[in-house]
């Protein structure tokens, strides 16, 4: 039990829908039936107004079935409409029994397939295209943290995230729930070995720059006048040492208060909205 | 229920300790023992290593209890030396029974006593010796996202934060939690009326930003030289009619990408570090 460490990432990552850690431990296990079954089928399961809607816009994401309750379905009408899909009715209760009662599911499940990965080709040609960065997660495993990072990625107009196969989330209900719907709008890329694809992105004339509380270098200095990538590693554990070694350069984001250290989700909010304000500008 | 709405901060208001909400819906309330026992004798319960520990270290924070493992207690050895604390020792198990499994404790669990509440004056000399922003939310109601901005709060030093008294969440285990120390590193003040509150703060001359997506004049193009308030509005909804027409101006947050919206906490980090880096600079 990791409960007495300090491993909240790795305790969090277990629960992959709601936020019930506790399954498994001695309480009825309600979401057991629904993992066996993604685990079996190869669907995702995603939930929450944001993150369905948005599924339902995608044209790339394939859609097997739409549970939803009456309400929810009154309010994603034209979105349901346009897309087509039957609904399977269901009751706030049934999803509860689906998700776990813990899961703010809204009165909506889809089941669907996950979105074709990405190769680096399109993803750096995209962020040429676009004039933004791209964002690398150096193994942050909690689903909640790299969702509300790919919602930054999708406010500031990053061009993707890339992170490991291992050590990181899976691309479905709560990181999408948390992303409120940019897992439809940015494309992920998962790789095997992180330092390899960092070296492919500097060959392609990317600079790779490094968060790093302790730098002496600022972000607030970088001019993002070139392709970047912005390397986040996770909290506490921050950037292993060969991601380190990889960058190009290693920078800190300015703070002025008692507690140096920020949240990975705030952190990568801040290094985004940092270079959009010098592209938009 | 509001399950099958989009009341995402209210359902989850509700589960102050943890990240059950499901309790008191046919589950056994693991919860419900240490919650009553809150209410009535008017102590906080903090868990977590960074809570914790950040409350030990503070001498406002009149301490009752403190259990922990014996991995917990090492830990943090020194800092209980120093306090000269006695340590009830538990078990992983029993801090769970305690708190509810969901609860990341990390094998520590302090009873104290609420911090003594600032008044508007201290606050206000606070920012004008800092000069540093006060924070003010309106009727943010999540608990993780209040801990989340206490966090931000801290590591660009702001002044301090300021709440409704009602429609915020307690200054206790959760948040504490998500605030990781920042609880007992800024001061917190409940008001009963925002609005009079803010125009007290107007007349002490401070000038009052609302942060609103939809408005033209952008944050970056503030020069933070004169003692600012920086004004969140919950997430979805944004500021309260009042509460924006109070402002002396609404600002947005520069994006570029095609999601609007930021979470309230990553908004809050985004505005924060703005006003860091012109004070730094």
């Amino acid at each position: 039990m990791p409960k007495d460490g300090q491993q909240t990432w790795k305790t969090r990552e277990r629960s992959s829908y709601g936020r019930n850690k506790g399954a498994g431990r001695g309480r009825p296990p309600a979401r057991a039936g629904a993992r066996a079954q993604e685990a079996e089928d190869g669907l995702v399961r995603l939930f929450g107004s944001h993150a369905v809607e948005a599924a339902l816009r995608n044209p790339q994401r394939r859609v097997k079935r739409l549970l939803a309750t009456e309400n929810a379905e009154k309010r994603l009408a034209d979105v349901i409409a346009a897309r087509g899909v039957e609904i399977d009715r269901a009751t706030p209760l049934d999803l509860d029994r689906i998700l776990g009662p813990d899961t703010v599911h809204q009165g909506l499940l889809l089941e669907a397939e996950p979105l074709p990965l990405p190769v680096l080709d399109d993803l750096a040609e995209r962020a040429y295209e676009l004039g933004a960065p791209i964002v690398i997660l150096d193994h942050v495993t909690d689903p909640h943290n790299v969702g509300a990072v790919l919602r930054s990625a999708a406010a500031f107009g990053a061009a993707g995230l890339i992170m490991t196969q291992r050590h990181s989330p899976p691309l479905n209900g709560v990181l999408a729930k948390s992303a409120s719907g940019a897992l439809d709008l940015v494309p992920v890329l998962l790789v095997q070995n992180l330092a390899r694809t960092m070296l492919e992105l500097r060959q392609k004339r990317f600079v790779l720059l490094g968060l790093d509380g302790t730098a002496e270098a600022r972000i607030e200095d970088e001019s993002f006048g070139q392709a970047t990538v912005i390397v986040l590693g996770a909290e506490g554990k921050g950037l292993r040492e060969l991601t380190a070694e990889t960058c190009d350069r290693l920078v800190r984001i300015t703070t002025a208060g008692p507690l140096a250290s920020l949240n990975v989700s705030n952190a990568a909010a801040v290094a985004l909205h940092t270079a959009a304000v010098c592209r938009v500008k």
